[in-house]
């Protein structure tokens, strides 16, 4: 083993309070914008349309916040996860200054947290990773944690950390980009005449459409992050691995089920927090995504009365339609066609002149 | 069944007259450029090189039409052909302004014809979509009609209205991109000698090389569309359905076709008109797409003695050479090979100094 | 057959001497940056950031290497390897001005050598081929040598010329891309603290990681490159051929064996020279490509002490890793694992303040 290859830390590796600068800054670029639409069919105007993002007041078509979050994402892969069994979960994830293509992301991740499993043979490693601009204006940060390896089963435990993290973004900490605009919104070009008004609490809504995975769109959209986790793309290995085969990324689920919600969630134009996530289940190349979302929560915004936030939970099944909306059993298990339980905040005009429904 | 969620247009919902605005404008990118070369290996200089296009007086490269078209027809898809059972043909398509990286096409479409069919369970519907950039310029119109489910098999018929469509887009009608100079054609980067005074009437061409396409290649080329089309994405559904799997979405294997055509039409620079178009029968993935032409028209153009318009036959295959220019039977009907039926007009270059051969 | 389709030179339409000017000019744009780092992976901080490229004073990201390389040979092909059997070989590969995004390439190919293998059937042609910006700056040269059919074997035989090529690129003629400073250079973005000093001759790196190639992603690659070759896209003609299935074009297998070498090569942020190369084996859709480097020579650079070249051998192998270095047998035949044997040269950056180890 050459001591110039890197392995990736392992749970001992791991210390609160600890700041990782990550490799490989990343300017994105129009291509991958196109890469994004071709490996996940996204029909949001707002990031479809330069003439669209002119007319909410944007200087162009911003990127996805969801492929700026994956680029994120994969540049922490070879520090923070590249030892890690499972991706556990996302909280606090808030999405700041917008994406454009020309701009550079760089990225760190400090430990907030560490707790080592009884079976002194893995931990849970609590990150927040944050994603930064050449200007150095945060895009986003988010929390996420990871079940990792400890290299060494003998090495001792550290003293237990696990951060508080808030149930959800509280709509005062959201970041609504500086002097959008709302009034001129297009709701021919934008897809649907349903804004924010038009939704209630508990709604839920079948996006209807499958969409089919194949090996080769996932390990394109996981390369295009530069997201180098082994299991997604070495069938050589993994045919002897857990599952036998090679697992989709999960980052990748995560934009189809946001493509998917086009259907029924047109006018959410942007992505502006992730309360929390868990990939419930893995996916494999030919399974069919779909997907369903409830309206958890309607947040009015200060100072804003032309447009409103909507807390979600999507969920995303594969082979499975969503007609009947699976999710959790009584005793609280995920129908097994679950794969992912995201929950997260967008923005979304409200309809003029009318005055926010009583919450 | 969530009210939010578009399911699509039935027949019964289509009058003649109507025009139908389409969601999702689109800003095409350099990235869709690439995309579109990877996905169907063009070959065409004017497409494939800035230096190339300046030499002919355009600004850059334009995008290629049949990828402005392919765009353009997948923001119809939602609001005419999502409860389609077959497109069954197109006609009268003509391209205007030349579509560059940075320019945003919008879409809409005018029912232009409607007839139910004698099963009261479906019907067809005429339309003439047209795509608009973002100074409202025409960049293409074309006619296209479908057959499309009744949601009430005991609504009552339309009134029979079927269009008049002229076989052919007539030379005087085409719109020649203004200021282009081909006296600096350079025949050697183009790829072929031959140019209009070469071809005759009647003349048939093996374009030789076969291309098999994958899963992931016609589901993304189909999402870079945006085309929402269900037969294409989803094998959950579509392993019960009536071919048992999913099916390649037609503007793909025009893409191909034309792609393929540069061995033997390397200076057929630019597609300008769509005379008609029949996709015959269904691609899947595993087929081999050959193609061969015919030219069914030489046609002069007024006030251009340096360029020339060449009506073509484009036949694509599947799993079958083209040697034998595989078409119709003597009974008209179609070689069971035969994927694609299209004519459509280009532009080349005259040889310098020849006057047109007698016509 | 029609004479306006192109069925390639074959072995006796080439003479020494002969220059024969490639079609289809290419600009080079994000979206092929965007593609090659989807279809690659390659996460080298130089062609991934412009923020990096101008810490190094390149005006902006260049374009890798590789991808100018890969664009260039695919232009060969329809004049050059049509007809070839067998790929022999690579040597005196130079890159000279960087490429980037906007940059127009055509492409020319001299014939330096000739031979007539003894069968009569087939003989072997050298080329140099020479990729040129818009600005007529070469951008890279190499020699190849190709095994092509003869159209007819009663032809005589030319006189044998086998041209005399360096075993390798000596450290004065390569092209240091003119005003790059690595001062700055940042090791933490870069993913490595391993520089130029911290190799040895001899020195034997495993890359580690496995990466498995689908169809259309070495058909996506290639046609990216608008290389026609024929084996690589259609199956319908490869299921009765030599190997019952299409092959990958080895010009995607040196661009994945690159990417990999991220993994212990890090700061070898530009490759400047082909040296040598060879395909030894096949590689098809399902095989994992593995890597492993070797340090063949350090070199110093006249008049710079502040960066040095490491002469490489990188070996992709298939579904073997790379942990024991497979190569050679006693017998100098090749592990049957071993897809490619590519001796090339990288720039990295040398430790500030040091001086150049004894050589």
């Amino acid at each position: 083993m050459s001591e110039k290859t890197k392995w990736g830390n392992f749970f001992e590796d791991f210390r609160v309070g600890q700041t990782i600068a990550h490799a490989t800054p990343r300017t994105i670029t129009e291509g991958d914008v196109a890469l994004y639409t071709a490996l996940t069919g996204s029909r949001f105007a707002l990031t479809s349309a330069d003439t669209f993002a002119h007319s909410l007041s944007f200087p162009r078509a911003p990127v996805d916040n969801l492929l700026a979050f994956n680029i994120v994402f994969g540049k922490t892969v070879p520090d923070i996860s590249l030892n890690a069994i499972a991706n556990l979960g996302y909280a606090a994830g808030r999405f700041g200054h917008r994406v454009y293509p020309g701009d550079t992301l760089t990225a760190d991740s400090t430990v907030i947290g560490l707790k080592e499993n009884s079976d002194g043979k893995t931990g849970i490693v609590y990150v927040r990773s944050c994603g930064v601009n050449q200007r150095g204006q945060i895009a986003l940060d988010y929390c996420r944690w990871v079940m990792v390896r400890k290299r060494d089963p003998a090495s001792p435990a550290p003293e237990t950390v696990v951060p508080a993290l808030h149930e959800a973004v509280a709509a005062s900490d959201l970041v609504i980009p500086a002097g959008i605009r709302v009034e001129g919104y297009d709701t021919t070009l934008s897809g649907s005449t349903d804004l924010w008004d038009d939704y209630r609490v508990g709604e839920r809504i079948d996006h209807v459409d499958g969409m089919t995975i194949e090996e080769s769109e996932h390990m394109m959209a996981t390369r295009l992050y530069q997201n180098t986790a082994r299991v997604h793309f070495n069938q050589h290995a993994e045919k002897s691995g857990r599952f036998g085969r090679r697992i989709v990324y999960g980052g990748y689920i995560i934009g189809l089920a946001r493509a998917l919600s086009f259907n029924g969630l047109a006018n959410a134009f942007s992505v502006v927090a992730i309360n929390a996530g868990r990939h419930v289940s893995p996916a494999f190349a030919g399974d069919t995504v779909y997907a369903w979302s409830e309206i958890i929560e309607q947040m009015s915004l200060p100072g804003r009365h032309d447009l409103g936030a909507l807390r979600l939970r999507t969920v995303a099944t594969k082979d499975r339609n969503c007609a009947d909306f699976p999710y959790r059993g009584a005793d609280g298990s995920y129908d097994p066609s679950v794969l992912l339980d995201f929950d997260y905040t967008v923005l979304m005009p409200k309809r003029p002149g009318k005055s926010p429904p009583p919450e």
